[in-house]
């Protein structure tokens, strides 16, 4: 595969209540209403613009209630900046018991209690503006892959349906002038024609930003690559293009060349707690010997705030020793290390030198096994 | 019980190279080269003037090697202040397997590996030495309670006479110039001859402080207050006195009461990592149903990072939630009460108003179930 055109990239700002977002960026997630292990000024202080919350978690615990009575998401996890809400419509599926989609929306059964609930897409929507969220997201209805094409047919249909009904809610309770900003998902599983047909639709619809949902379940890089070639021409040019669930390094900037200009992932903070840190020459394992008597920096060239203060060697004895301390440490690395590849992403696009800086990145970062072949 | 005579308290100062500490002081617990949970900066923030490391934890993990090729304990954890290290006589009998004592020292099996290992007195010293600790201590022989006499007795004799061999090995590798202070422990279990004759040694010996070891180890206040008023009159009045061991907020305000000056403990981390916070009212479990939807700080007038950034309904729900930021939040918010606690007591000893201020601690905070009588 080759890189794609630096015509293809973008470089942009996305403007919301809460500040702005220069992109394209990678956006940590905060699932249960903190990016796990941190601090929210230890995620600023990685450059992080925008965190993620996710409706799934959130009405289940504490409760749509509990944070309305908070004054919002915004302050009861004391982060300032943009909060992007995910509808929770991917947790259901993964998470939730006895998950049953029906045109009205989704039953489920809490992971937590058993309890039973029904989200619609109206609910999604309405418990999103509640929260607060600079960005909503629609609920959309996902198939697990490999599925006959027939069900991915009917559950995109069905996800363009459930569109219409989150933007009429939205616009009903006042959405946009409540200062959340309403985005579409298009789905499509790997099927061309579906994919490029969602897409057109998200296009046509009145929605400020267009997701791609369904992608990064695991099939192989050119798939996704090849789908977000399809999905990205057919996107209008003048609206943010967000790619969920993506943040590996190598897929950002392949991402990028492709035009994406949003991101959020779990990985970097998962893997951050178990002892996987970014380098730029790919991922180590804090946990290997060859750290043990390491009494400089893991990346001696890196501005985190974990590098700045602490050796290798401290973090390798802390994840040894299973103290918290490491989890929060390796997260602050990990998280700067994406904010910081794209910082450089958006400088080599104002330079119109990103095809050079793609090729300096891949040529030394090490993609971790099982991840899947190399792309630019 | 009467509140101890005014005249008992004590107000002093411990210069080492790393800086003063004010006594009365808390010295927050970092057995495995952290204050679990904390970043050095947040710990310092509380107003901890000092911390505490373990020989035998870090003997075993990462080893005295690591420590020092990585330039000391301060330096490899980042902690700038003054640091004391137990010898880890009582972890050695509290967690190693096969722990034996014979004149020569305790040997073991480590807890983490099964590997053997033999500590001495001479060892203790060398290792805390190279650690570059601050304040020593010397490896103490420790009897679970209850114990017949004799065998109290024969151990505490033993710490004496291994007191000698640590103040011949400090002297030898010439610890006091290399910045290491040692001290000396009074044994003794509950028997008060035995006590007092174990500070009389202490007191006699060429130590730099006294700690008390061996108390809050189950037994009623009364009987821990007592020991402390047959041991203070023997030790010197010069130097420093530590009790071991010893963290809940009221028995702080009772043993300076006592004269003593410097106390440790694991009490308020791990507590706080079990949802336990103070306040001036006593402990409250944060996970209780009261906190759901308290959208103010656990305690309004509380000064620390916690209370003056998240409210108890997020903590509540962080700790519901079981995430990682919760315990250290819980934790921040524990050492800043002892160490205002401290701050406290230093003032009203400056002021001449101890037993007021004692009075009104004690008229207000409701003791812990399980944790004893109320003492003065």
């Amino acid at each position: 595969m080759s890189i794609g055109s630096s015509t293809s990239t973008r470089r942009g700002r996305v403007v919301t209540r809460h500040g702005s977002i220069e992109t394209p960026a990678f956006m940590p997630v905060g699932t249960q209403a903190t990016v796990k292990t941190l601090h929210p000024d230890e995620v600023r202080a990685t450059g992080a613009q925008i965190v993620l919350g996710n409706t799934y978690h959130l009405m289940l615990r504490p409760g749509v209630e509990v944070i309305e009575a908070a004054g919002g998401l915004h302050r009861f996890m004391q982060w300032h900046g943009p909060i992007l809400t995910d509808s929770g419509g991917f947790q259901i599926f993964s998470l939730a018991q006895q998950a049953k989609v029906c045109e009205e929306g989704v039953s489920f059964r809490s992971h937590i209690d058993g309890s039973k609930h029904l989200l619609t897409p109206e609910r999604a929507v309405e418990f999103q503006v509640r929260f607060g969220a600079d960005i909503v997201m629609p609920l959309d209805h996902l198939v697990g892959l490999p599925a006959e094409r027939r069900r991915i047919t009917a559950a995109t249909a069905r996800t363009a349906r459930w569109l219409d009904r989150c933007i009429a809610e939205h616009r009903r309770i006042d959405g946009a002038a409540r200062g959340s900003a309403l985005f579409g998902i298009c789905q499509g599983g790997m099927e061309v024609d579906l994919r490029r047909e969602s897409a057109a639709f998200v296009a046509a619809a009145e929605v400020s930003g267009a997701a791609i949902g369904g992608l990064s379940v695991g099939e192989p890089k050119e798939v996704m690559a090849a789908m977000l070639e399809e999905v990205a021409p057919v996107l209008p040019a003048d609206r943010p293009r967000y790619l969920m669930g993506v943040g590996a390094p190598e897929d950002l900037w392949s991402g990028v060349a492709r035009g994406v200009d949003l991101f959020d992932c779990v990985l970097p903070t998962r893997i951050a707690r178990n002892g996987a840190l970014f380098t730029p020459d790919g991922r180590i394992d804090v946990m290997s010997r060859r750290f043990r008597d390491l009494h400089e920096p893991i990346d001696p060239a890196c501005d985190c705030a974990t590098c700045s203060t602490f050796t290798a060697a401290y973090l390798h004895h802390l994840f040894r020793a299973r103290e918290v301390l490491g989890l929060r440490l390796a997260s602050v690395h990990n998280l700067r290390f994406l904010a910081r590849q794209m910082e450089c992403i958006r400088q080599a696009i104002e330079d119109g030198a990103f095809p050079a800086a793609h090729h300096a990145f891949a040529n030394r970062y090490r993609i971790a096994r099982g991840a899947g072949t190399p792309l630019m």
